[in-house]
């Protein structure tokens, strides 16, 4: 059976987004620097040429460990699962042909049906819980694995939930002084973090963790 | 000359001591289990050789690449300088032959003697600021390396005011959920983190960063 992974990007100082950055301030990139902050955050993603490809920004871009482990974590995913916040700001901000080309789970109180894009991304909207979304992923996955893409509420959830095999950070060397922590409401009678691997390029540092009981 | 350097344990969510881990708690190990979640980490440190023969405890211990590190980071070490409030905690909890052996100097409002430890450990009491203390401190340090051992609130004023060189964080693999946070206070406007380093154990993740200006 496939894994259910989480794969997230991370400040120094434990967030994964900065203060600011949330519907209300869509519009105001300016509203606490969120938008310049948020580029210093995935700086790493944006110089891949994977990334670059993916979104039809062109050919060009880095084809060393970082496109290798971004590439990588693409392949692996059959479904993605996401909270309804991030959907709001994707659905707001990815292109067309959104970037997931799978189907995505979004855990929401709405009652909507499946929303097709172009290049393969189908995202069904499912209205009784955690569990439930990752049986249905189940379903929809195949030989892949199951990414638990965001916001950090939906990844405490699965993780206090013990669902959640594998756990990858990409630490980038920058402070945001505030925002959504990653951490925040984990239950560490619940959850073990092991070290699985570390490995670093000058855009971000790489940190797998295996996720279990304590 | 020397390089000033941070060398500090952190826990994933950016704390690098447990809430309730304070002077009015010193004789209360279970409020909030501070005690415990010290432990945890530092849990990587107490297994090592290095340690546990710097304070006596014995000769056996791990002998690997974590113990090299900590060995490594005593060694190079000429001086350290510290706040009140970690010397405060460090009274009370070092044995007699404190475990620096070289001089220290202590941030603090109080007029203060020298104060002379068996075994090489000398606390010199400042009470004329940051820049003093490392005035002070690289008359003393001959060709070794100063640390700026903490607490937060001490490291951040250093980092600040663009007078570290080098930063390194032992990542331990454990939540706290609160406590001390390492990066509060951070001027990023002042303060850029290059990527250095990063390499794991089973137990412990070493992060290390030179700091410079953006």
């Amino acid at each position: 059976m496939g894994k259910v992974f989480v794969s997230v990007g991370m400040s120094l100082d434990g967030f994964i987004a900065p203060e600011g950055m949330d519907m209300a301030h869509a519009d105001d990139p300016d509203y606490k620097d969120w938008m310049s902050l948020w580029m210093q955050l995935q700086h790493w993603v944006s110089e891949q040429q994977f990334f670059r490809r993916n979104l039809n920004l062109g050919e060009d871009g880095e084809t060393g460990q970082d496109n290798a482990i971004l590439e990588e974590t693409f392949n692996r995913t059959g479904v993605s699962i996401m909270g309804r916040r991030m959907f709001d700001g994707g659905e707001r901000f990815w292109p067309e042909e959104a970037p997931f080309h799978t189907p995505v789970f979004v855990l929401t109180h709405q009652v909507r049906e499946p929303w097709e894009r172009p290049g393969g991304t189908t995202f069904c909207f499912v209205n009784d819980g955690i569990e439930s979304a990752l049986d249905q992923a189940r379903q929809a996955v195949g030989d892949r694995d199951i990414r638990i893409a965001g916001g950090a509420d939906t990844i405490v959830q699965y993780l206090n939930a013990g669902l959640v095999d594998e756990f990858s950070i990409a630490l980038a060397p920058v402070v945001l002084g505030g925002g959504t922590s990653l951490f925040e409401g984990v239950d560490r009678s619940r959850v073990r973090f092991e070290i699985d691997e570390a490995i670093h390029s000058p855009l971000v540092t790489h940190l797998r963790y295996v996720v279990g009981r304590p």
